[in-house]
């Protein structure tokens, strides 16, 4: 068999670790190049397929892929564009199977969530129907924890240990100024579905730290939260609130959608950080801070967990040696095997089982009066959070994270509008 | 000479690291113990002081105390409380060197900003007048980093670190979603009057990114604001922009009071970052997401600028030095003897000269558009983020920051109302 092509694309919300996964699959590649030519990498995610905007790997050096492994973000370029199904838009599957066959491109790497999963899957069933086919793997990757049968997804860990040190190092600062300012403190942090990064704010209780927690799993009930923080400051001084960007009224309305307007009448965006705060300011009458985290919290590189980066590392460098394998419309999976002392495998999964299923946090991870986390959870996340993997620094202060030359390999078919 | 007892105190807003300036006070003290007996210092500040709460700092470890430079926030807890004038108020001054007086207190180490500088002063002056001759020595410490004549203040260069580091990661994170999805970040950072926090954002220029800044210090010009943007993503495809919580509009109002009403019709606190991540909406159509730091800025030990952590405990060390050298209503300070390599010392200043008196960011360290920082401004801003110092971490991924005991000393007086 002559050596294939791989492309590799990174999909959707991007992560501090997702370059860690690209790293892992280009450097395995590049030790079997005889049967892996070159990695082509799509210029903004699948488009780049789409429109045979297809990145050189060749070209980058090998520190410079190296250097992925600490960078955060999508190096690539990522994008927010779901294929649509077979039957609605055949044309958009043809086109990829024509430029793979076009780059003698035998393997798809696909490094993304759940429509990813979905799309991998479908480029693997086609491109074996049309007579071109294709191996075709994905990489798990989401804040959002949502994919089954692997343990975590690539991306959660660091936000978990970003969300946990920062919400203990804020509640520290107001458990300083409590006596004479503010006792309240609320992070507002992601997961719009599930509350996976909200769960993690919850082990600085372990610290010592009054925490309620808003999950998107538990209807908000003003009276019953009120109820909690007052008790909270009472007892302590002070309280901190983690509350989920999900976090909704029994009708379904999102907390942050309060009807707030502008001076011009205009509805206003905001988000739920301001309007718990606010509110705990009417009702107790508690001086407040609060933070929104936002990309900061999926960014932050600078705090990752080991845990997470050799994982992402792991799985992009196992689904390279599973394509050699032969394997085919897989995921690698985390597989844990012990909490104390942490260990974990590569496994994997396939695909029919993974796409379109979502995986939600399990009820019993919550407290029964729905604002804390359990045992069970706190046993689950831990060794996600584990260790710390810095990236260098340059002598100024700055890190040292890369930005590739990304150079783009000439084009051999027609103009495909995307 | 007898050996008498210190007083330490920590005052207003806390930092990453005022523990570390508290740690050099109490080490020093303890290398010195024939003429320092012992540290005590006020819960929650200087109303410790008033209300006789004094922790006794010698029933800590000498492993707690050094897990002081480690750890952010206030250990002893501080206070926003302003002593009123001399004239105003004299009851609380007299109180003050009532209770040194009661405790055999020769030593009085306030670490704080301005404020604390003035009644620092204050103390000296009355102590003195009132036959009971204290040492009062200011330890600089504010993330607004407006104390005169010292060239930086502890507490501000780790927030510049966090700022600058945080700003770029969510700049990568941007540009590799631009091409479909978001375009513009916002990021929010403390500085009321001042927009030192905010300049530390402009770092990110050098690193490729294209970034606009509003500084407390420039009025905000709508339309100039919104042709600075729409070049920066006609030309990169994204643009982050750093809004310091000050900026406002000619007229003085802040743009975070965008008269704001939630559906009750109640003023709505938020913050500026959602007023110009909509702002720019609304003007030229680009999806945005927005942070606000809050105090997940100023408590970020995780990653402290190491010359900061340095420098506040140098600090603290060299104010006890100064006092046993017979100093008296001093502040050290950090003076700079060359930026590359980066070189200091510290220095000392009369407290009559640092009482009330702010230092605003020089005006030509803003780029003539008032959009930007100057080669000035980075020279000035480099060496305070240089260096990371690292706290230590648990084997479950937490930081390991220490909470102390913080027992009180026996009270020997009638209770005072603060």
């Amino acid at each position: 068999m002559s050596a294939k092509n791989a492309f590799y694309a990174q999909s959707g919300g991007v992560t501090a670790v997702i370059n860690a996964s690209a790293c892992g699959v280009i450097e395995t590649a590049r030790k079997h190049s005889d049967k892996i030519a070159n990695v082509y990498a799509g210029r903004n995610g699948i488009i780049g397929a789409l429109e045979e905007d297809l990145i050189d790997t060749s070209l980058e050096s090998a520190e410079d892929i190296a250097a992925l492994k600490n960078t955060p973000s999508g190096g690539f370029g990522s994008c927010r564009f779901k294929l649509k199904s077979l039957e609605d838009n055949k044309v958009e599957y043809e086109r990829l199977i024509e430029v793979f066959k076009a780059h003698n491109i035998g393997y798809f790497f696909y490094n993304g969530g759940g429509d990813s999963a979905d799309t991998c899957y479908k480029i693997s069933q086609l491109s074996e129907k049309m007579g071109y086919p294709v191996q075709a793997i994905h990489v798990p990757k989401t804040v959002d924890n949502d994919l089954p049968i692997t343990d975590n997804c690539p991306g959660f860990g660091s936000v978990a240990k970003y969300i946990a040190v920062s919400a203990l190092e804020a509640s520290f600062d107001v458990r300083s100024m409590a006596k004479t300012s503010t006792k309240i403190f609320v992070l507002e942090v992601m997961g719009r579905h599930a509350g996976w990064i909200a769960a993690a704010g919850g082990l600085i209780e372990d610290e010592g730290i009054p925490v309620v927690i808003l999950f998107p799993e538990i209807e908000f009930n003003k009276d019953k939260f009120m109820a909690q923080v007052d008790a909270k400051v009472k007892e302590y001084g002070f309280c901190t609130i983690v509350v989920s960007e999900g976090t909704h009224w029994p009708d379904g309305k999102f907390l942050a959608e309060q009807g707030t307007r502008d001076s011009f009448g205009h509805a206003q965006l905001g988000g739920a950080a301001p309007v718990v705060a606010n509110m705990i300011k009417d009702a107790l009458g508690y001086k407040f801070h609060w933070a929104v985290a936002d990309y900061l919290q999926r960014a932050a590189r600078h705090l990752a967990s080991e845990s997470d980066v050799e994982q992402a590392y792991a799985l992009g460098q196992k689904a390279v040696e599973f394509a050699l394998e032969g394997d085919n419309a897989i995921m690698p999976t985390v597989d844990r095997i012990s909490n104390d002392p942490y260990e974990w495998k590569i496994g994997k999964a396939p695909l029919s089982e993974v796409a379109n299923v979502e995986k939600m946090m399990p009820m019993d991870f919550i407290t029964e009066d729905g604002f804390g986390i359990t045992q069970g959870c706190k046993d689950y996340l831990y060794p996600l959070i584990k260790g710390e993997a810095y990236p260098t620094y340059k002598d100024n202060g700055m890190p040292d994270y890369v930005t590739l030359k990304l150079q783009s390999v000439d084009k051999k078919l027609e103009i495909f509008e995307v």
